[in-house]
């Protein structure tokens, strides 16, 4: 039974896509029969051996429903109950998961302003003190998102250093990797250099925004780091009875480098817009484009009249600051399309 | 990428089955193009056009990824930060659920023996106590099980009369519905009926064990009881990006009675194996046989044995008491050569 | 300025009391100047020492506001997020703390109908069980009440076999002693035979219930299954800024004996009543009287009758149990009259 | 037992001071006899009609443990599940309180950088947003602190224009005042006119830094605001047995104006503190001393040399800042000598 329009695509959000084709067959290939459920099954059992190949020997994948899950998760596992987290202040914990850290499991969250949406070692600092103080949630966690909620992408340095001084300060390490392929895909560099050799200790690693169905999962970089992960998954409410379906979803990415397929693609619709609209009056744009997204200020009646024709985020409704999305998906035509609209409607 | 023999079927739990042909052709349909992520889509808005028409103008569903999530959301959204939930000792969310009703959002049990795992007004009784003492967690909530955990049913008149009893002591109703597909195709008589019309508040409507690839969905059938669902939904992690794959699939189910069907089917294969085996010397069944579940009492040398050859649950190691479970793809061969190996392993 | 009428003693609860003056002159003391709040000061420090010298060289005092208070951050303590605890079914935790120990840290609690309030291995091992599967909470913490909510108090070999029990499970034992000065009165040893000899790992010290104006400690026993004691006595509120006040009132109970004498008086009392009613007709004594609580059933209208007169707790309103609570400042008067009531109400 | 010197006194911080000889004379006169625990006694009775008098006929008082568990409980008590709270970055439930908030009742907090301490409405805007977006934690409430944690004091017009923006955008007006007695002697005007009038809906009523043992309260303004005080409490752990004596203690507060007093005698040794130190060279006030708290920034080596001989504050390691605090006990002379020994440390 189809209800909608598959013609239809929209610049709001990568997971306004559908599944990659090569998903939905790997999701039935995983059917027929019976298999263990609750993740002793023979996908999940793959699915550990890449991410071993892909992550070190010591890595270890737990599926979850998403990302939003995969961050508390992570970041409960590598964190004492009084334990508490820096982050950016345009991050996805503190914006948009409506509160779960601090509700689902107490998470403390310290943010910081971040232009670019990436901490740094000066940047932590400025919150990461109070050790041994119990007045003070203790800063024992770092969280960085790669790509950045503003699309931009953590160099390997950037991240070793961050990972340097969290862990020369007793602070573990967590990547929010929901957009990870695309960061990957604008690094050219494999998963391991940025993550587990760059420190980082546990990673929320996405799927859903690349093409997936919906698979996300807590990979453990450090095992030294994170505890009780099998009980913290149950206890979150992310375990999934029938963890083939999701194990075979994140496979699926790894098989014919399908993930890294998608993400260049998506990365390069979003070249392509910035390309064609760089330098047109009435439009600046606020962050580098080193992913899927873009982020720009148009005037208000431009805005207001693309919002007519086209699907895309006000971003900050204060300065006229719009996201504009690609995924695996968007076709050049899209883009084309897109930028000639935007270009016409700014022409004076 | 197929990694695992389609034709080992296991008697462990409706979850080790696959996801039905049906559900993966609607999964199939629902893809392409963009839809709005979140539930504004148009399976979500088509769901909900289902709901209505089946448990009455008011009901309204909301997806979630599991039915630990649709148990916590459900009973938080009915309660208040005080209240508390009377449920039978067997219930699920008191024993299989990690305590997440407890951990995620503070919610209280007050767990009463049931041995036919069903809650009477008489039991709850029992819990129902303490109304504005302060020093006492509020019992404001009831949790029944249709199909219940040991493979009961309720008759229509027993959950009436379990509402009856919450709502003149001002407690909600809530039903986790795990197998409500099981109990609807046993009881023969619309959902409506066992449900809005016998007083039910909210309920965890579940898909999963009834050839869903993952989704069940929280549906509150007194909207005037709960409060803040869509808040809850993404608080409690378990609002889906995708939620268009969600509502598809659960709106298989009614595509066709494909989830009567399924039902009827691994309720038959319960019958079927409970009757192959009635009166076989050595073996006692403790539950009546009204779902896809049959409980049993054998001696531990024969489960020993029937353990090296086929999959099932020890329920009671105590007692020696075995769960076995029928799914949507349980076949009558299947049924045969369980049930003449069960007999053979107790002839003297 | 005085309120109320100091001549008025209750049988409801041994809170009902108010503070021995021996207490008020140790407040008193402790007063003027400026001493280093939230612990660093020299009542606690003394504190410690006397903690040492009563529980072990390696015994921690940790003073907090109550009793609730005292239950949850020792539970919490010794618990990972994952566990729980074995408690009886009329433990305070479960039905006197609103819920606290679930909301506050997500304990989840499984709890043994017990006729004596008293936990034993046999019962304790019905729900020790599911240690490794995620599905079930794991069951990590056994909690015990000295004196019990019913009166009486376990021996110390009661003791010994509950922690022999949970040591070698894995599990670690707490006591709630909101009324152990009751029960050390009773049992007439150190503390130390039923605490740390007997195998209690943490502790929550009465006092309040004692002649104190308001002040409890957590125990530390076995620091080795104890961690974060001074974060989560902050995060969980029960942190007092004078401490040294909390900390004066604590050590006024080992001056001079002082706290045995009370509670030895309380039990005197309790005795007297017992010795009184033993045998008279219409009343039945439920439960042994080993603290400075009793149990009896009386004839619904006689109870309402001496309602009129005296102040005690209706225990079960579906038995008629009631409880009559002694206090250090119960006099022999005031048995002799209640008694004396009583008989009067029962006589035929 | 004394344990202590009583004649040493420090500028470290007012619950470094002990309790009001006044207040320990209204504890005792509230001894003795038998009162209703957790409330239902003669004192508390009296505090309520005292909290009427001063803060409006429809005002509550419940009184609590500390300062967090006021906080804490005042939060919740306004907000949804799904609710947040703009605070301050200095505030103390962000920086103070080791994470309570979050963990006890997750409650969300979203900080605004405020120089002197205070929001306003523009600050406030900031963060108030998102409202109906369940990605969002919803910003139902705001947080101000009465007198600041810099030492400022919110004038009335402050404070009502926090409230007017707050009450347009439905959001709730909780008022930290754990120095509310050294703002209300600053502005010299009666409680209600910068609380309940100003449009203040609860309300942290502090007293343990203003000369009592142990004890706050927590003031519904706005009953229509706040829901299941009775119950919260309680949950939160903060809900003492011996209440007669955490409510005679508040009341003294209001007796003969020794509160008032007390605030006013420490709010006029930091003006003398500050009038001796005003220019200064080598010392720069940081803060407007409105109340009890001075904020300078000395030269290191300067303030290591006074750590020696004096208590008080590192408030910024980063600049050099100091927090000195005076308490309702500090003297002339502990401030003339304390000016002399900064001067003279300062001397070229």
């Amino acid at each position: 039974m189809r209800l909608h329009d598959t013609a239809f695509r929209a610049f709001a959000s990568d997971n306004y896509a559908g599944v990659h084709p090569e998903v939905l067959a790997a999701i039935a290939d995983a059917d027929g029969g019976h298999q263990t459920s609750y993740g002793e099954d023979a996908y999940t059992e793959r699915l550990n051996e890449v991410v071993r190949e892909q992550f070190g020997a010591q890595a270890e994948a737990f599926p979850v429903f998403n990302g939003t899950g995969a961050n508390v998760l992570s970041l409960t596992a590598v964190l004492p109950r009084w334990g508490a987290v820096v982050a950016t202040g345009t991050s996805h914990i503190h914006n948009d998961e409506g509160g779960a850290p601090e509700r689902m499991t107490g998470l403390k969250l310290f943010t910081v302003p971040t232009p670019e949406g990436k901490l740094t070692p000066e940047l932590i600092a400025t919150e990461a003190r109070g050790f041994g103080d119990e007045h003070r949630a203790q800063p024992l966690a770092v969280s960085i998102t790669q790509s950045t909620e503003v699309g931009t992408v953590y160099s390997v340095d950037e991240i070793a250093a961050v990972s340097e001084f969290a862990h020369s300060h007793g602070m573990a390490v967590h990547m929010d990797g929901a957009r990870i392929w695309n960061a990957a895909a604008a690094l050219d560099v494999p998963f391991r250099d940025f993550t587990t050799d760059a420190g980082v200790d546990i990673l929320s690693f996405g799927g859903t925004k690349n093409g997936l169905l919906g698979a996300e999962a807590v990979v453990v970089l450090d095992p030294a780091k994170a505890d009780g992960l099998v009980y913290l998954r149950k206890l979150t409410m992310q375990l999934g009875s029938k963890m083939r379906f999701m194990s075979a979803q994140l496979l699926a990415l790894f098989d014919d480098d399908l993930g890294l397929r998608s993400a260049r693609h998506a990365n390069a619709m979003a070249a392509r817009l910035r390309g064609a609209l760089e330098g047109v009056d009435g439009l600046r744009f606020t962050q580098a484009t080193q992913a899927n997204a873009l982020f720009a200020v148009l005037p208000p009646d431009a805005t207001a009249r693309l919002h007519e024709r086209f699907r895309f985020y006000d971003w900050d409704a204060a300065t006229g600051e719009v996201r504009w999305m690609c995924s695996f998906d968007t076709t050049e035509q899209d883009i084309d399309a897109f930028a000639a609209a935007i270009t016409a409607e700014l022409a004076p």
